[in-house]
């Protein structure tokens, strides 16, 4: 590709010759690598044009490079970065001249400091990724996927597509979401009580921030999400975890005076328990009793493939007193970065303003593609094909962990994508999940699910959503061995 | 399309006959709107075996409401919902049968209140819509783009695409940022110092949360963005406006003690008034004195169409205290909601955390689809068009509004997309706005652009990236008559 003439800006104000100037900035950029060997200069014609100097200087200019190698000309080619430039020269940090910023007062370092490090960018390349949330190019129907976005690009589509919607979100979307998705949860909500996110994260953070950025006590399970409990140490809130049992969140065991409880009740992440019945009457009656919000982040609802889903908390809610979340990251895929919140009206419009403030609103584009990937009836068969191909990796899993002798916990009845896992006596997740990764078998270690790390040093989840199946004998045969050497070193 | 059998859930505990609790869910969704008239109900069989009952409780109850008139049944066809309902019929409130959740107590309203409650979200409706900020259906290469995302989903891009990126960016198109756009304005940035958000909005909430969410005092320029302005009254900060004269923010009459200055130095917005050379050294000279960041919104350079766009203060800053804030917003579309950060690394590290808790990332085919769009030629071909486009309109407008003597104000001489015009003395632009409306005419009312909102009543905005060009003449006529009409009355 060549070089655009607008690379280049001398400055008239400057006490260096123009011509000078042009030059610096060509080494520069070549130095610090913004001008890649091979690529071709503008015409100095063209560049003279842009810059407003005779031709006859940047010639010169030119001249000059090409006598010290930076450049060579071709023969009625042009002009292009030299391809013999030792480019391992390393001229260090380009940029400031002058006493720099001291950034270090300005910022404090809040949220880099907070970050979760514990996921691995580059799982792609691990022959035995047992890494959750992922998409995997078998199941994923890209072909509908890149026909349903051809339709919503359509000349008819352009203002929903290309528009700055305000605080407004594709009808047609919310539309299937109110009649076609939450009615499979036995939620009923009309349009003004559904507000779409930029993922489940996203709807997570807006929730958090609206009902306690000014503070206030809330609930957490333990272990949980770690990116809730990243959220809300962004908050004023106090945060009180309650342990789960393998019945998930215990209602008897909230503390008093809270605000807000957050809960996985249909498949606790990451024990993947199911609350039963009689327990979310308990959590609700008590939420209405002490005026508490619940937060239903119903994050995998579509992978029940054991057995029908319980209904959610929300359908079960007469009070209006949950606020449910879901997502589309684990049934279309995670790049997506679409989710939704199902709430009161008054909940739904204070996010709504929240959400307009930080990023005004999903792509358009996304949002009609999703409404036809689902009205076109590819959404049902995607989440079929996913369902029979998580239920054969989970039954081959499920041998392969007896077979070794693995310790499996409680949970995990209705299917979902993952297990969860002990360790035997003495054997930390972390270090096993480090042994591992030299052996290219990734898991994920307990550590950042529980409130206090040591907790979670006895477990470990396994996911099977982007391992292919005939992969998983192995790997968990490579994690039984690692256990074995860790307990006889 | 047929209702789904999961749009049905039973509740086993509860003392209602099975058979009843059906009944209700169909007249119930009927009622709400969530059944439409003429649509299939499920098959009793299907239906049946999700609910796990006999197939005559299902068949009892849909007799039922074909003797009540819900339903109707159509031979061999099915059971649908019937076509003579009254939907006229408003029951009202759907939900809640305990005692109402106390949201109110819960919920400050503080985000709602702040909104900006000035945009037209139905804009199209109008015969004479000088919006600002939305796109243009004959300036957008909607079939170009459509090429674009066909080839960011192809297979071989599956991982970028779909996956969860935790908190990168796509590659190519930081890539193609820091060595196309980026020289274009005079600026040199590594990967590691450019961020991609989700549009402006977005670029300018991460930066005032990180420098100013725990307090501090800052200076905007007055006029200025509205959306800025909302962002910072949610952050601690205590906000300084500053007014712009004819050159833009006058750097001498900043206060003392400052953390940050937001500035459109290139493009005042809304007065469209460059800063001079001279006029950024002192601004970035006193930065450096006083050790306050300087927050550059470039939000408009590429429709620079008269004269080249003068460097951005990014551009001359050695001490690296400028951050910088690009879009794609309206060089592309808005509904893309793509833009970016450019500043020190430690900025946009912190930055980086921050948006990966409140949404990750901005989706990754979007990315790629741009990263497509403009490795292909295609954006730079769109700027061109729209730059003609917007000089053609300017150039009508221009001369529309000289000759019906409406009055302009100093700047603009870049280009861009707007003109910030003053009313006659005695002329409020609100109600001046609001007569028009009725006109079909669509103008921008000055109050929520002034920190004192009274002091934009003698100001407005007229953009023409929206308007046709064959339609500007008569627009401005009927401005010029209502304004006439105002100040004989």
């Amino acid at each position: 590709m060549p070089i655009p003439p607008e690379s280049f800006l001398l400055d008239r104000s400057s006490p260096l010759p123009l011509q000078l100037q042009l030059r610096r900035q060509i080494i520069g950029g070549v130095l610090e690598g913004r001008f890649r060997p091979g690529e071709k200069l503008p015409s100095t014609r063209s560049l003279a044009q842009q810059l407003g100097v005779a031709r006859v200087t940047v010639t010169q200019a030119f001249a000059e490079l090409v006598a010290t190698d930076y450049v060579c000309a071709k023969d009625r080619a042009g002009y292009f970065i030299s391809d013999s430039i030792d480019l391992a020269l390393d001229v260090g940090d380009p940029a400031p001249k002058a006493a720099a910023f001291s950034w270090g007062e300005h910022l404090d370092g809040r949220y880099a400091r907070a970050q979760r490090s514990d996921r691995v960018a580059d799982w792609r390349r691990y022959d035995f990724p047992f890494v959750y949330g992922q998409a995997d190019p078998q199941l994923v129907d890209l072909a509908a996927w890149r026909d349903c976005a051809v339709r919503a690009l359509g000349r008819r589509e352009f203002a929903p597509m290309t528009g700055d919607l305000y605080g407004e979100d594709d009808p047609e979307l919310i539309d299937y979401i109110a009649r076609h998705i939450l009615p499979r949860r036995g939620i009923r909500a009309r349009p003004d009580e559904i507000l779409l996110t930029l993922g489940a994260q996203n709807a997570l953070w807006l929730i958090a921030e609206i009902l306690l950025g000014q503070g206030g006590e809330c609930a957490i399970e333990d272990p949980c999400y770690p990116g809730l409990r990243e959220i809300l140490s962004h908050t004023r809130a106090t945060v009180r975890p309650v342990s789960v049992d393998p019945y998930g969140l215990p209602p008897q065991h909230l503390p008093a005076g809270l605000k807000a409880v957050f809960t996985t009740a249909s498949h606790q992440c990451p024990t993947n328990s199911t609350m039963p019945v009689q327990r979310r009457r308990q959590l609700l009656r008590i939420a209405q009793e002490r005026g508490f919000a619940v937060i239903e982040d119903d994050y995998e609802f579509e992978m029940s493939f054991s057995g029908s889903a319980s209904p959610a908390l929300k359908a079960m809610d007469r009070a209006g007193a949950v606020i449910y979340i879901g997502s589309f990251s684990k049934s279309v895929f995670p790049g997506l970065r679409l989710g939704y919140v199902v709430a009161d009206a008054r909940v739904v419009q204070e996010a709504r303003a929240l959400r307009g403030l930080v990023l005004r609103h999903p792509p358009g584009v996304l949002q009609r593609t999703l409404a036809n990937f689902m009205s076109l009836g590819h959404y049902d068969a995607q989440l079929n094909r996913m369902r029979g191909a998580y239920a054969d990796r989970r039954t081959i899993m499920s041998a392969a962990i007896d077979s070794h002798g693995l310790c499996r916990t409680e949970g995990g009845q209705a299917g979902g994508s993952c297990f969860w896992l002990a360790t035997p006596y003495g054997v930390d997740s972390a270090r096993l999940g480090q042994v591992l990764r030299d052996r290219q078998v990734l898991i994920e270690p307990g550590p950042p699910f529980f409130s206090d790390r040591a907790k979670g040093g006895g477990f470990y989840r396994l996911a099977y959503s982007s391992i292919p199946a005939d992969r998983i004998v192995e790997g968990i045969g490579r994690i039984a061995r690692a256990i074995d050497e860790i307990v006889r070193s």
